[in-house]
């Protein structure tokens, strides 16, 4: 399986983020990235690939036009405002606001973040992009004839929106490669998305269609993030209905509950009868995450690859999140080898 | 005119705020009321007076149950799972989401929260509650047949809506004090806020009413906080149309144009011959104002208090923002008294 990626990557980076009430060190840092890749090169599982680069028409098929001019125009803004210092929100819409511009860089952020966790910089841009080629040029591998493509994507993209980042997501690069898919000439795409947190973005981008089952395993909103999103009863809507799966878990969960979900999710995979599936791969249900609180063992993710190519789908694996950085190269190699050996 | 002040604000306490990218000297401090409180003794306006204590019905009859039970709460459960440190949001709700609640205190604070300048502390509630005492003991005393007091309270509350707190404020004095001279029998009140900043909390709360005027004259929201909402074309909603007042004015406004605004506002009010009558008097409108850009004198303070005094009508001022701490107490004096001039 050919792996992409992109050094761009490391163009977002900080050293800190606020978290309940106070700045630590920051989860999301380049050092994951390079630890998987690490990983895949190990394990010799394949060719690793530069992306090719593509234009912003697959980008804007599932993301709001404005949306988009605004992740790539607001560093300027706020630069030439405030400085060159990472870009937060400081203020956001109430409830029951229009959702008018402003001339404000700060009030912008606040139209289009949904937390703190995801700074603006200089390269959030560039970087950002350079994730959407890697899922992309993945995609357009297995469009030419690949059973499967590894997008070692950094920044992730999950929880990004139709018209919201957060979440350290900014482009929802799993959701720009189903979407992709589908204009490619796929009837039916899934999305299996196996991150610790729910795939908020991806849920509200396909949230109205039929044509893109979206599936998501991951920690009860009531508990963790992202909050108010990703409860059981979401099914979709319109013609959408039934094509969106919640699969929330209590804190501590481990293989035996987590499994079990997994095989609700491939059985309803299975019943939609996809053309190409997407995996959003989060390693963060690894029980020493530091952020997480299931309890999913090493072995376990090679079983969960091994499961997802017993499907025998075309797939693009898509790197989400993770951030025991010591495992996280481990953790993800595993499912490939698992899907490989299946 | 008698002044109620309760020196329970001083609980309200932080060094510092999250403001455009990094933490700066916190602009809502203790000192601005001492100072206020000082300029009223030295410019023997009248009584300073303690506020009674007043239970939470009228808190209750503007404001959302959940959120109110929310305030009085949410720093046990911070503080029981964070530690003792000022509670932030650090995520709130992204568009489309239900308003779910959760079991995590940093993901309530988000529900709740609309900005990061209003910190919940250990003494948060315990002030705010102080703060609508000292709006309802000034109300209390006009429906005891005076014809003005001063509700000198700290924190500030037009910018908390039905179920939001942000701004520097967590319950909507001004508003709580309007509904409790309609519960005490007036059958219209209007409220004037003339703080620099929309008056959005008690636009919210009474948008639908056509029993509440709200009249707010501020900087435009396209340039400046809260943004998102104080537009004129927002005019009220239901049994509320036309009973909704915006007049936003762009940066660098002097009193040529701030008085104009103000005649309109006030030939509003006089057409809608209220019975009582609430001015949010912020005097961040000043030219020196830190984090203001309208260019408001000492003396046309004086103005809008005499002007506000020839409506004839049993007023409440009720204390709103002002960060220019140097010139605060003048300037709010300035207007106690222009009113008892007129
Ligand atoms: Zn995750
Ligand atoms: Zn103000």
């Amino acid at each position: 399986m050919k792996t992409v990626f992109s050094e761009l990557h490391a163009l977002q980076q900080v050293d800190t983020e606020f978290y309940r009430g106070k700045w630590v060190d920051a989860f999301e840092i380049p050092r994951r990235a390079e630890l998987v890749l690490d990983a895949v090169r190990r394990a010799d599982l394949g060719p690793v690939i530069e992306p090719e680069h593509f234009d912003l028409a697959p980008v804007l098929a599932v993301h709001d036009p404005a949306f988009v001019r605004f992740l790539e125009t607001i560093w300027d803004d706020w630069a030439k405002e405030v400085g060159e210092i990472p870009a937060y929100p400081n203020i956001w819409p109430p409830r029951r606001t229009r959702m008018i511009p402003t001339v404000r860089p700060g009030a912008e952020l606040g139209r289009y973040a949904v937390d703190m966790s995801s700074p603006i910089l200089k390269g959030t841009w560039q970087a950002a992009r350079a994730a959407v080629d890697c899922a992309l040029t993945g995609a357009s591998l297995i469009e030419a004839g690949e059973s499967a493509a590894f997008a070692l994507c950094r920044p992730p993209g999950h929880h990004a929106g139709r018209d919201y980042f957060g979440g350290y997501c900014f482009l929802n690069n799993a959701a720009i490669a189903a979407q992709w898919f589908r204009d490619a000439g796929a009837d039916r795409v899934a999305v299996l998305d196996v991150d610790y947190h729910h795939g908020n973005g991806t849920q509200d981008i396909f949230y109205d269609r039929g044509d893109v089952l979206t599936v998501s395993i991951h920690a009860d909103p009531v508990q963790d993030y992202p909050y108010y999103i990703g409860f059981a009863d979401e099914t979709g809507a319109g013609e959408g209905l039934g094509a969106n799966l919640n699969l929330p878990l209590p804190w501590g969960s481990d293989f035996v509950s987590w499994g079990s979900a997994m095989d609700q999710a491939l059985s309803r995979i299975r019943a939609f009868a996809p053309d190409r599936l997407v995996v959003s791969l989060g390693v963060d249900a690894f029980e020493g995450d530091p952020i997480s609180r299931f309890r999913l063992q090493g072995a376990d993710f090679t079983e969960i690859g091994r499961r997802i190519g017993r499907l025998g789908l075309p797939t693009l694996f898509v790197l989400e999140g993770g951030y025991a950085v010591a495992a996280i190269g481990d953790n993800v190699v595993n499912v490939l080898q698992g899907f490989q050996a299946a």
